[in-house]
């Protein structure tokens, strides 16, 4: 820390993204990408043609992807903002918005950041715990006195809230931004983006990092009436106008027009995370109902520290949280059904061993 | 404006980038891009090999790009950031560091975003005037109670520091810390990198768009001591880890590294920059001597406004700023020489055109 650091960050505690190994060989399934490449008109757009354009700035209004993404739901291009990953989007959220009670209200366990954002916003962070049975309890959602910021599917479940329960917490919090954060909800989930017309304490945040096949792009975005939108442009054009690759706005343009594409590989995802539940429930494992590109995994007799440290060390990379409720589970992304195969066949391998000791 | 927008933002006044226009067919000199492709190295980052990685994260440590930049400088990995844009790395200055008084100093005018972004993050703003001659008084800048941040050549005028003048400045400055902007410093201004090992209050910010040719790719970098990257990165890692670009990350480096294209690249627009001055000052033009991409020029006979709105009809682009004492000046960057030989030719009409009258 140098002297200069404001003081309110010296206790910060910044989010820990999941390891990026740099080296090859080993099966990732830590940070819930896609196992396939990006759409084959996504890629198309990475021609000398366009690379030879890269020494001029993007649009900072990112239209084309706007306007794309307004097509493909429905919206006014107003409604839309683009960000660097929704990472960002979620950051100018929690900057923008701010409740006169600075609460700010999510699950726990959820995704790491909202905790993280509310600290470096000096907003109140309020978790509220999941049920037993890791479920997000709508109820204790309704009339409250904050923001209130909800994962459907919520991570590291992967468990979805129907949308009649997302509706009463829009309904019973008129006063209060309620924002969803749709990372995962292409894979089994159902957006909100429907309440839009309803509801104008709604805020959507999606990503191009998941369904899209374009973490490495970096490309998020939001959805909300053109109030809200305008409120996060004011925030962007005073934080980072250029926010996204040129490249980027026109692959993830592309990539949201090529809905067969879309279509075919999260069905496959789908199919595979069927079949793997059912492998891994058939060898003792719990496999909580996934509506996401991953499975929350807890097995009969391996310790959720000890299945992640075994698969390691078998160069299988997943994801542990070392954190009560769920410290006995692993977070396993949806590869490949060849790399999940692997999976299956060192699982059985560890519990094996782990009966002969 | 929303009803859920935190007051704090209510009066606040983003920046306003130069105009990105849609169409083709215009000269565009008004937003300090290198007219040159990204150099070679960088432009095969972008093959079919890579581009079909898309779907992973970047290194969120960007580790390649952080080596190349230290490689190059002969600094350790410990002192260098990188960032989506050197405007993400300013904002997350500004968001980090804090002088006990609030106060921030910067030149007026200069980029246009520094008070932008001390209004963001509630710091107090202290615009220095310029000296009449539109040059930085670096003795307005000893002994100050706050931080300090200069871009070094400044923007718009293109005029540098001497380095014993900012030298001056870190030693007078011990208990604030001094940002260094060089933007533009590659085209003929002396970087301060050399203080780093003596001025522990020294904080230099550079970006890929200028002289890299990169602008499109959004790739920008600061470099300090390691107690101060380490705050950027505490920052980063609360606000935005994944923030660039997996392929940025690779043509960024690459560019570094390929030190051929670029010395030939930016001696191309110097030497453009010298006949075009020459030629603009035979015209009756006061050009101002500039270390950067562009020119500051005002002209004898019309006035800032016209000069910018007659290119503008011309199908040229330039940039007019409408505040004093430099609204009777525009700002021209360097493009190809075929491009100012038409900026001049132009020119030379609407002289004409406004003696006729």
């Amino acid at each position: 820390m140098s002297r200069f650091l404001n003081r309110q960050y010296e206790k910060l505690e910044p989010y820990t993204p999941g390891e990026q190994p740099k080296t090859d060989g080993l099966i990732k399934l830590n940070t819930n990408e896609n196992p396939y490449e990006p759409s084959p008109r996504a890629r198309r757009v990475f021609c000398e043609e366009q690379v030879s354009k890269l020494m001029l700035y993007p649009d900072p209004e990112a239209a084309e992807l706007v306007n794309a993404v307004a097509d493909y739901y429905g919206l006014e291009k107003e409604q839309v903002i683009a960000g660097n990953g929704s990472d960002e989007i979620l950051a100018f959220c929690f900057m923008a918005f701010k409740s006169p009670s600075d609460k700010v209200y999510f699950p726990e366990p959820s995704y790491g950041f909202y905790k993280v954002y509310s600290d470096v916003f000096l907003l109140k962070s309020n978790p509220i715990p999941l049920k037993e049975d890791l479920r997000i309890d709508p109820e204790k959602y309704k009339n409250l006195d904050g923001t209130i910021i909800l994962a459907n599917p919520n991570a590291p479940t992967g468990i979805a809230l129907n949308l009649e329960d997302i509706e009463d917490i829009l309904k019973t919090n008129e006063s209060n931004l309620v924002i969803i954060d749709e990372a995962y909800v292409d894979f089994g989930a159902k957006s909100c983006v429907p309440f839009l017309r309803k509801y104008d304490n709604l805020l959507i945040v999606q990503t191009f990092s998941k369904s899209r096949s374009l973490a490495g792009a970096r490309v998020g975005f939001a959805m909300g009436n053109k109030e809200l939108i305008a409120d996060l442009n004011r925030i962007k054009f005073s934080f980072n106008p250029y926010n996204l690759n040129r490249l980027s706005v026109q692959a993830a343009a592309a990539a949201i027009r090529d809905d067969e594409y879309f279509q075919k590989t999260r069905k496959k995802i789908i199919e595979t995370r069927t079949w793997i539940s059912a492998e891994l429930e058939a060898l003792g494992f719990t496999v909580l109902p996934s509506s996401a590109n991953f499975i929350f995994v807890k097995s009969g007799s391996l310790s959720g520290k000890d299945y992640f440290t075994g698969l390691r060390e078998r160069n299988i990379l997943v994801r542990h949280f070392e954190k009560e409720p769920v410290s006995d589970f692993v977070r396993i992304t949806i590869g490949k059904e060849e790399d999940m195969r692997t999976l299956l066949s060192v699982t059985k391998d560890l519990l094996t061993e782990r009966n002969r000791r």
